[in-house]
């Protein structure tokens, strides 16, 4: 099995494994509970959290825990007031465009390779915007956006209604979901107030992420009761979740150059591959700015689902896009953004290389897809 | 060591713990992708939630899996229309309280056991009224509702409401996060139209809960994103969590009447060793109507803190109520609501047994909480 699409979801890894299952076994105590055994399990939670919030530069204190990325980008777009604007890209994850969709929102146009335009920008930062929500990564694409370019925008914006006497807050959330493993991730570099993270992405447990809440920023709670994480996310923490998240970050820590030289090697053995192929496929997102694990092509001409399931008889799994609209069978709304027509989104292949993956592989895989793409072109050229 | 507050948290098992984990290892794809193993671990998760429903005699469909009971109350609430009334227990749990309170809502009376009134129920129950959440057992003392009888009074309530032509609804939530191991938990039976339910109170892992809905009652999505649950939940699916509830369920099932059995003469022989004390306790809850491993009891003139250090100090442990309020150490608005003076609520202490007791374990505990009783009295005396 050659395994293309973690972007989807990860392995967690057996060191994950073995950090977590102490907190669900004879460590299980609630950790607000008044005797020492459970006091300790609270220890080992904020130090997990600590261990997550340093990854980025922050202090544990400053995450709210989440039961994932979906729900860390809800809790940051309860910052906009009523009447607050908020902006998007429109090549979001559903998870912040069906949140900006419950607000007053605009969308921030990209170029034809996912990237944010940064005149776009400007000129829809009008007064009454209050957010803007910019992924790290498009997580279609792998196209990386100049979160810090961004940041000094919106800093200037902010000066600016400072001197016209402007109280409108102007807040900078980004949904880190996909990256954390290849890039530089201080808050304070990237210039955001609020970042989502993803346990499932980086070989943790799924069911958990977080939100970074720079400090000033005011979040509201949405699930209420017994007032855990400082009373902004209710419910009894999932202690080994987190402890898995932390673990699985540990393990990432100080190889993000090294990774990002293997898997730019690894996409670059895949794309000379692909080339090969009677239909020479088109190089999607961003090649200056792009995660290093990514690799979207486009086969005009050929579909993309029947493609799939070609692949899956050699044991080759790939996507043609996010994994929860791809299950709803509507084409991209991120490829239809970057200006692709019908038969180009049709012919769209997300790759998405990981810790399964190595040269072997990759180069295996390489082939076995050609030889699938070959036959289709003969199968739709003698039809 | 001995533990006495299962009702805050209980390890997960080994039987458990060995079925989460190929989904977090093998077969750990994302269950909407498109490939053959991604849904194979599409059908494990469906397979789990029904098994999850079998268990209170619903159907797989019928659930909204959560990250917890917390999730899932806040879920139940969401059916209550912007000038709705909600009805709740003076003595539920904060997670239904909080949510009451952001809603027009009203208590029901409970009497000194907190077991709730009915004719107050009945008089309370106006036509303004949409929802009414009673939890199947109080978290603090084990008082069982008769959510039955409270169900045959809703719905006459609404066939009154019919032959009046109101078209308000009327709906019956009730968390069910205590008592699953316990209870006979068919959801026709007891006549509710949401249930919470809770993994991990049943040794399942935390941040895993689930809100039944019944035919015809729509609940409003909080998170929005991917489209998961059926658009009512979103977010990657905590395959792993999900299917370790499930396999703790199957665990308990068809083991209720034991359960209850042997709970229920642990729990005597604790309740016999703590009446050698030099002061009498007094046995909170209600005697008829208690979960079986439940025993609340107040010692009066005592410090429950203090003795849950003392107790701490001989590895026994207890907890003075919900684990979440006391953290804050706030006393108790459960003992408050049944009418329990301060002297009363500052001596009270929640033992709530499970799978880590046994006979023997259970007397030596109650020889020690009577050492450490009496210890307190001499201190006291002699101060």
């Amino acid at each position: 099995m050659i395994y293309l699409d973690h972007a989807a979801a990860t392995p967690v890894s057996e060191r994950v494994l073995r950090a977590m299952e102490p907190f669900m076994t004879e460590n299980f105590f609630n950790p607000s509970a008044a005797y020492l055994p459970a006091k300790r399990v609270r220890e080992a939670y904020e130090a997990a959290k600590s261990c997550i919030a340093n990854f980025i530069g922050a202090k544990g204190d400053d995450l709210i825990m989440t039961s994932g990325a979906t729900e860390a980008n809800l809790l940051a777009f309860t910052t906009v007031s009523k009447n607050g604007k908020v902006l998007v890209l429109e090549t979001e994850h559903a998870s912040v465009l069906e949140n900006a969709k419950k607000n007053n929102y605009d969308v921030v146009k990209v170029d034809r390779t996912g990237l944010i335009n940064l005149e776009d920008l400007k000129n829809k930062l009008t007064d009454e915007v209050e957010l803007i929500s910019v992924s790290l990564a498009n997580n279609e694409l792998g196209t990386i956006q100049p979160l810090s370019e961004i940041s000094e925008i919106i800093k200037e914006k902010r000066l600016s209604r400072l001197h016209a006497g402007t109280t409108t807050q102007l807040l900078f959330h980004s949904d880190a979901s996909q990256g954390l493993a290849l890039m530089d991730m201080n808050v304070s570099r990237l210039g955001v107030d609020m970042m989502t993270l993803n346990s499932a992405k980086v070989c943790g447990p799924k069911g958990v992420g977080a939100l970074y809440v720079g400090h000033g920023v005011r979040i509201n709670p949405v699930v209420f009761g017994g007032g855990q994480e400082r009373g902004l996310r209710a419910g009894t923490e999932n202690v080994a979740g987190v402890i898995g998240f932390a673990t699985a970050l540990d393990a990432i820590r100080g190889h993000s150059t090294a990774n990002r030289k293997k898997y730019a090697t690894l996409t670059k053995i895949l794309e000379a591959e692909l080339k090969k192929a009677k239909i020479e496929p088109i190089i999607l997102g961003n090649s200056k700015h792009k995660l290093a694990n990514y690799l979207s092509v486009s086969f005009p001409g050929l579909d993309a689902e029947r493609l799939i399931f070609k692949l899956e008889e050699k044991e080759i799994y790939v996507s043609t896009g996010a994994a929860c609209s791809a299950s709803k069978g509507k084409p991209s709304h991120v490829l239809r953004a970057i200006g692709l027509n019908d038969v180009e989104i049709t012919g769209s292949l997300r790759f998405s290389l990981g810790i399964t993956n190595d040269e072997d592989s990759i180069k295996e895989a390489g082939k076995k897809i050609v030889e699938v793409v070959d036959s289709e072109f003969e199968r739709i050229k003698n039809a």
